[in-house]
Order: C-alpha cells, then structure tokens, then sequence
C-alpha cells in the first residue's frame, strides 16, 4: 500500500482516531500523522505513546497544509471544531469524520467550510466499550464497513481517494444518502444500544435488592448487554439527541412490538412466543453467512481484541 | 476426581446433557452414563457419536437403578416426563433438573416422585445459542455458577453430594430459594433475552424496507443481540410462561425506564441520558471484577467456543 495523503489531521485522539493512526501506519498511508485533542491531558498520554507524529495544541494549527483531516470528535462538538478549523484548511481538502450520524454532523460542519474543500462525511462501522487515547488499535477496521455519505456536488475523484484511505486501513467501503445511513444505523446500533442501557440501569436498580447477586450471576443476555452498555456516555449522549428522528420511530416499533410479547406471556400464548423467537433464530444466520460475525467468540479476527461496542 | 454417582441418566440430550456427558468423563464423575430423548433421530446421532454408554428407547427405561437423574428437557415437558419417570425411580436415587426456571418446575415434578427419593432442582448458568447433541462440550461448566435450590425437608447430604458432582463438572455452586432464584434470573437473562428477541424481530420487518443492509452492516449492538435471539425457541418459550410473573414484573420496570429515556430524547435532555449512560458503564466493572467476564472476547476460556446464549 502507497501513501494516499501527506498529511492527515486528526481532531480527538479518542479510540477511532487512534486506531486509524495505528491502521495508517500498518499500511504506509500518510506521510505525516498529527493529532489534537482538547485535553491536555489527552494530548500529554498522545505524546507519550507516541500515537502521531505530532500532536499540536489547538485543531486550528493542526489542520494546516493538511489534505486529510479526520473530525473524530463526539458528533456534538463538531458545529465548534468545524467553525475553528474552517479558515485554516488548506484549499483542495478533504474533510471528513467519523460520526455515527450522519445528517446532523452535515448540518453542523458543512456551513464553516470554506469552497474548494471537499467534505466527505463517513462512518467506520467499528469500535469497542473501550475509549481514550490508549483503546486504539491496527485492526479494528479490518473487514468492517466504512459509510461514505458524500453529499451533492462532492467530486468523485475525491470520495474514491477517501475510499482508497479507508480500504488501506482495512475496511470495506460503501457509499449511500445521509438519511438513509441514519435509519438503518438507528435499527443496527442506535436502538439496541438505548435498550441495553436501559436494562442494565434497571439491574443496577434491583442490585440494591438482591445485593450483588445481579453481578456475580450475571450469565449471557445480561452480561452481553453490560458491554454494550459501557460505551462512552458523551458519545452515546449526542448519537441519540443529532438522530432523534429515527431513533424515536425505531422505539416506537419496539415498545409495540414489545408490548405484544408481553401480551402473549400473560395470556399464555405459546405459539405466538414460539413462531417469533424461531423467525428471529433465521436472522442470526443471514448474519454469519453475510460474513459479518462468526460462531467463534473473536468473530473471527484473533483473540486479542475485544470489538464490541459503540459504532 | 472419583466417581460421585454409579449411573446417571440424562434424561434428554441436548447442549446441557451432552456438555454434562462430556464433564463427566472428564473427571470420571459416572460409573455408566445413560441418556434417552424423545426424539429417534436424537437418540440415534446420541448412540452415533457415542455420547452416552448407553441410550434407551424410553425416560422409564433410563432411570432404572441410576442414583442421579438429570431432567434436561425443555421447562415445559418436565411435568409428563415426572410422570414417566417416578414409578421406576430407584429407592434413595437423587433426581435434579437443569430449568431455567425453579418453582414450575418443583411444582410439576415434585408430585410425580415418591417418597425416598431426593429432589433438589438445580440451574445451571451455562450455555451456548446453539442446541441438540451436537452442542455439548466438556468445558461448558467450568468456572460457571450452577444454582441449586432445595426444598425444606431435603437431606443435606443428597445436596452436598450433586454439589460435589456439579463441582466436579467444573461448576461453582451455590444455594438459594426457588423464588429467589426465579427473580434474579429475571433481570439477569430472561428479560433480557426476550428484549434482544423483540429487537431482532424490529429489525426483520425493517429489513423488507432496507433490503440486506440490516444485516451486512449488522454491528455491535445489534449483532449481539442476534447472538441472544438465536437461542432454542422451545426452551424460551416455556422459560417466559413458566416465569410469567417475574418477567412482567422486570419488563414492568423496563419499559418504565425505557419511556424516561425516550422523553429525554425527545426533549433534548442530554443530561439525563450522560447521567444513566455513566451510571450504567459502572456495572460492566463489576461483572470483570466478580470474574463472570473478561475483555477477552472469548472470555478468558480459549478461542475454540462460542458461550453466549440461553442460560
């Protein structure tokens, strides 16, 4: 793999931009990596593991004759990085982040840049319940989805180069609408992740009934759920409030869907209960046979790394 | 290890009969193990791989002069199988159960056996989502809880003694009250699988609208949750109208939780969702502490094996 970029700018050294500094690296993409991130204390431990080549003190200073720069700031500050980063990008750009939602994230940074710079939103479909500069890794991305949701107007050219960075960082990359990445995210990842919160808060309730019995007995469903549920709060905070739409309809659907399962538990109906927990056991193989999950417990990539979490 | 039980009759032979099968081979626990399932096709893969020393046509025949019977049917079917059984009892022989649920179960086995024979139901918390013959593995136990609940007027050396064999299979056990047990295994697996159920079931509808995309950008979140819902329909089943009171009481509380959150959304109240998102990332350390999961994604037990699934 050649080197794609001179310089790319990453804005947070969170879990994704770390791995992606790790996954450039791994592959020779980009000439120089520097970082930035609003903690000085994120910005100290950056230094000394020696994640970018650079770490710079303010994003402004950062993005400077970069022709990559990677926003990987929860999607609720990224209105202030953009309105920051905007007159310092180099012209000829390319601006792009890594967001779990896509319209809101458009809505926020397309009015601060400037003409002649490419913004390509996007969405490596990756991550673990692990954050901070320290959670990065080389092959989180490896054979997972990137979402590119370039907007009207955006030059090919430009989304393919983008495309062409993220394979070399070991994804699968694919294009589609904004709003359309919003409704199938909030039906694979923004749903289930409020659910799981949700049981795990009323756990955490009962915990003070039966004392630390919850934990200590806490067997699969539960225990799947306590690690999606230990996701980074500010993250998930901001998904939910920039995709509110679909993810208010998505619930809508569940609590009805829900309520009917409850409805046939109370009234003793068997067959009900029992045709629809075989139609979903059918999904769980359209899953493994899309190749996105395995029946071994590392899915497939070794067993060193845990992959599950936010997306 | 030295054998605890001269014969032991499994009584149905699916992922928990055969693991225990394979348990207790491994530290010779059993003089002769029998098994029987209602199934031909069953027995017969049964007497093809060798599961069993023996397999017999009927649940009666099995039972025959066995000092430990293991009841590994569907919570459902326990009732006709007591029935079967409890004339061809031996005098003294122990007769426990594998059910996810405590009190259905005691209520409909225990009038079926007569006196001199010890029944003390037992859980335990292992499992994988996938069932039959084929699924059982020795290691399944190990490290496990298995939950043993004992009716007043057992004797408590019949316990200690399948506490010794649980442990030799590689269980931890414990003892509580069947009630007890049948609340805490409401919040820790049967609400959360039926959520995981209903949130797979959403996503199937959706997938007409979405095409494949809900499957092949399945992440985690969702792909847990497959993993979940994947679980024997039947054993679920009978789980949800065998603990009907329990599960309504914690899906009471659920949705309680659920529609809090969903106003927060709803209104844009950021500091609600970062308070109960913090609050519940706090539990995952718990579960890592209490040594019930790891950040290993095989959960500290080597690479070769799935175990998420119905407990």
């Amino acid at each position: 793999m050649s080197m794609i970029y001179n310089k790319v700018a990453l804005i947070g050294l969170g879990l994704i931009a770390g791995s992606m500094a790790h996954a450039m690296r791994r592959a020779g993409l980009a000439g120089e990596i520097v970082g930035t991130a609003r903690s000085a204390e994120t910005r100290k431990i950056a230094v000394e593991i020696g994640l970018c080549d650079r770490v710079t003190e303010t994003a402004a200073q950062a993005v400077k004759e970069a022709d990559l720069v990677v926003l990987c700031v929860p999607v609720g500050a990224m209105a202030s990085v953009a309105a920051e980063i905007g007159p310092h990008l180099a012209p000829g750009a390319t601006v792009t982040d890594v967001g779990s939602v896509k319209q809101d994230v458009i809505a926020q940074v397309a009015p601060h840049l400037p003409t002649g710079v490419h913004f390509i939103p996007g969405h490596p479909l990756a991550g673990t319940e692990h954050s901070g500069p320290h959670a990065g890794f080389a092959e989180l991305f490896d054979n997972r989805y990137t979402l590119l949701t370039p907007v009207p107007g955006t030059e090919p050219e430009a989304t393919s180069r983008l495309g062409r960075f993220w394979e070399g960082c070991g994804a699968n990359v694919e294009e589609m609408p904004p709003d359309h990445h919003d409704l199938v995210l909030a039906v694979t990842s923004h749903t289930p992740h409020l659910i799981a919160y949700t049981m795990v808060g009323v756990a955490d309730d009962l915990r003070r009934v039966t004392d630390s019995e919850v934990i200590k007995y806490s067997a699969a469903g539960f225990r799947d759920f306590t690690r999606i549920a230990a996701s980074d709060p500010t993250m998930w905070r901001d998904v939910f409030l920039s995709n509110k739409q679909a993810t208010l309809e998505i619930l809508g659907r569940f609590t009805e869907e829900l309520f009917a399962l409850q409805r046939a538990i109370r009234t003793g109906d068997g067959d009900h209960l029992h045709d629809y927990f075989t139609r979903t056991r059918g999904i769980r193989r359209g899953i493994i046979e899309a190749g996105q999950d395995t029946d071994a417990p590392d899915f497939g990539r070794g067993a060193s790394r845990q992959e599950d979490g936010p997306e």
